[in-house]
């Protein structure tokens, strides 16, 4: 999914090269970071990212980040996404969360209105600087 | 910083409640979180919270999250935001992050020209979920 789905394309390296491997055991090694794998009668349809954050604002909450949502392609347009999305808004109430943060490509017009009905306010402007290729 | 720089104001505790303790401390504990305090002739006189985030996009790329970043305001305008913005990306260089990224109010179009100026993308929208007030 993460080949197939990024902006740019080819911005990825074969699913092999061990750099995912060490990414996968950081995030695994940290208690604050969650990698989530939807499963469907036993294939992955969606996987994302789910961090806690502390913080000091908000009387010292702690805040969730949603990244890197993906769904098979063949499966959208039929609400995984929403559950997901769903699912992970709880993890965050669970941890007693003040708030749960994402950004989107402003290009992704339909996502936003996919967050936007399930209650996400686009309040801010996210930016980006890539320090290499 | 933070009680006199809020949207929307007054929605910060005094000083000294304890859950601003707790938050510290679990930032403190967690070596992928960095709560900076800039400091000019012994006075602080900026903060910023600096996440460092393990991910699989990017082939496994690690990102920086600029957080929280204030200024005393009686110190505004002299560059004292330029250099802890560039020094925050300078520490996600050292670390080999893909990229620094962050959100700012949507409302803040003059910190949106100061990022710009530095370097910074308008890439993406920033959606948030607030779970409790």
């Amino acid at each position: 999914m993460l080949a197939e789905d990024t902006i740019p394309p080819q911005r990825e390296a074969p699913p092999d090269d061990p750099r995912y491997r060490a990414a996968f055991e950081a995030i695994d090694a940290d208690p604050n970071q969650r990698l989530i794998a939807a499963e469907l009668c036993g294939r992955v349809v969606g996987t994302m990212q789910l961090s806690f954050l502390p913080g000091l604002s908000f009387c010292g909450s702690w805040r969730g980040l949603i990244e890197a949502v993906r769904i098979a392609p063949d499966l959208r347009g039929q609400r995984l996404g929403e559950q997901m999305i769903l699912w992970a808004v709880d993890q965050c109430r669970a941890r007693d969360c003040k708030l749960v943060q994402l950004t989107s490509s402003a290009s992704r017009t339909a996502a936003h209105r996919f967050y936007a009905r399930l209650g996400f306010v686009q309040s801010h402007v996210g930016m980006k600087l890539h320090l290499r290729d």
